[in-house]
């Protein structure tokens, strides 16, 4: 069953960051760590796609989900259906990354209410429910691209930072790739800017590489070039991922993005957020109660493996900032394009899910 | 004379960028690109101080000058005091950076007026001259440091950009790194972030080194976080160089500098530039009228020499962006701070040089 739907995936164009390979009995995955080199893992358990998850092998909110359905549906399939290993993959998938939401709300609903069945039923309903969230995720991407597309002219220069792609989602395009594999699809040319994301340059390594597959022109550039850009006239809009919206429309996104914001609105071009209802975090009145993740510094003080910077010199790592919702220009979902006032908009798509 | 003149500054507590060393007859020379590594050349010609301007071995408007001056004094004491030589000399490093204008200024008012002297005339008059302007310069440096120091309160968190420190100049601490020492020997106690500044890493690699020697407690960040610190209330005030004043106070300086001007102007924290009068250009009227220079590009694509994109992804790489003016809180020079409106003002400190 999940055979035939990975072949079916596999013939669609999407990039995939992980699938079930039913022959060899593993997980497949690329591991984003070596992007843009391409380098596939086989993982042959849940706790070795819990450490590629830990190992930030895969990451991406999206993605991240995709791995966890991968590890409950190689738990259950290699134990032929036992219940108790159902569930015991299902809590050290839930160990992995404490914040990655979309991942533990998919998994607890693959496993939940599954008492009083066979183990043959088991091994079906697991992967019945795994073909249907990885359906619905797909389309959630689909319905994002179509509805960001028609923000799109033709020969727009548009700019990013990080990764809200196809590896960091399901593999059609994730929140923003997905925006701009539509807009060109539907005939529309545009070139894209990769701010690249520092420490972890996501937006060199990993969105030039996808750019790259989907056929669209992209130039990369430094994160602090954003403005330089902005003031030549050289970028007609911004469309950036998030990795959560709080009630109000104030967005956590990665390090910088309110930084390009400010330039967006001291030069008036649109700034645009894309998001699905997965990534609404109703309980965050505004940015204001969204905790800023301080990450490990040493991705700060060494690129590459080697030191940038003096012995004993100290860094700090925040890994995301808050753009507040009055900077947004439109709210990119997979309903629509919201434009303020934002808060009842966003709390009737968050209880769609 | 200038052996003499080497030694006093020795003892004094300078990072020299670049001197003569009489006894070997040559001139040393601190390598910026191995920075924090220390690596110094010895430089045994005019034509080989000329090729380290080029290859950025030295860099930052005050050392190239420095390197300019020494350049000069190395033909003219080579060639026992030949006016052809010093003059071929001064054409040869006028070749070496076009927009280095405070080289070019220097190199030329030192080898103007030179006819009529006998040769050892000529050496003395050339040392003399070089000594005269290192002495100012080295002045100015100060001033600025004690007139910056001034806004600095006890306790405070600033932020800088880029390198506009002592190798960046003639040794003191250039136009920032002068104002940072100063407070600290005043007394106060001060942390700095320096941002690292891509792609070229002179945050990392040349001020935290500079910091770290001066014994100020640095945090080093990427140049994306700055947005992050100021919404966490982390910085109090940021303070950067300039690479070229407009008559009206807009300030072209390296990439990311406007950027950070934003952030402030929508936290409500002051942004302050030091400068001197060497580095106002009253031809320009505003920021529009500075041409932005645009340089290799390799540098975005690369990071210690390994690729960090896809083969075959273009990058451009803008060296500064231009911060309007009235983002600007106060200009610090070696007179003194100067608030809005700047034009008048700017214009009296150009003319004294």
């Amino acid at each position: 069953m999940i055979k035939e739907y990975v072949q079916k995936l596999k013939n669609k164009k999407l990039i995939l960051p992980a699938w079930y390979e039913a022959d060899k009995e593993v997980v497949r995955m690329l591991d984003q760590t070596e992007l843009p080199e391409e380098t596939y893992l086989s993982l042959t358990s849940v706790e070795e796609v819990a450490e590629a998850i830990v190992d930030m092998k895969i990451r991406g909110s999206g993605a991240i989900a995709l791995a966890g359905i991968y590890g409950i549906v190689i738990a259950a399939l290699k134990s032929k259906g036992n219940l108790d290993r159902i569930l015991e993959a299902r809590d050290i998938l839930h160990q992995t990354r404490p914040t990655a939401i979309n991942m533990h709300e998919t998994i607890t609903s693959m496993t939940s209410d599954l008492d009083g069945f066979t183990n043959k039923e088991l091994i079906e309903k697991i992967q019945e429910r795994a073909i249907n969230i990885m359906d619905k995720q797909l389309n959630v991407e689909i319905q994002i691209g179509k509805n960001g597309a028609g923000l799109i002219e033709d020969g727009d220069n548009i700019l990013t930072i990080c990764n809200a792609g196809a590896v960091a989602g399901f593999g059609f395009g994730g929140r923003t790739l997905s925006v701009f594999r539509t807009a060109v699809e539907s005939g529309k040319k545009i070139h894209v800017y990769a701010s690249e994301t520092r420490p972890y340059l996501q937006g060199s390594r990993i969105t030039a590489w996808e750019l790259k597959k989907f056929g669209i022109p992209v130039t990369l550039i430094t994160d602090n070039m954003a403005g330089a850009l902005m003031q030549k006239g050289m970028i007609d809009k911004v469309i950036t991922g998030s990795d959560r919206l709080a009630a109000n429309g104030d967005t956590a996104n990665k390090i910088g993005s309110y930084m390009f914001s400010l330039v967006c609105k001291d030069q008036n071009i649109p700034f645009y957020v894309s998001t699905s209802k997965y990534n609404i975090d109703l309980d965050s009145r505004s940015g204001d109660d969204i905790e800023i993740e301080m990450r490990d510094s040493s991705e700060v003080l060494n690129i590459n493996g080697k030191s940038i910077a003096p012995d004993g010199v100290k860094a700090i790592y925040p890994g995301f900032d808050i753009t507040p919702n009055n900077y947004i220009s439109g709210i990119i979902n997979e309903e629509n394009v919201f434009t303020q006032p934002y808060t009842e908009k966003l709390a009737k798509l968050a209880k769609k899910i």
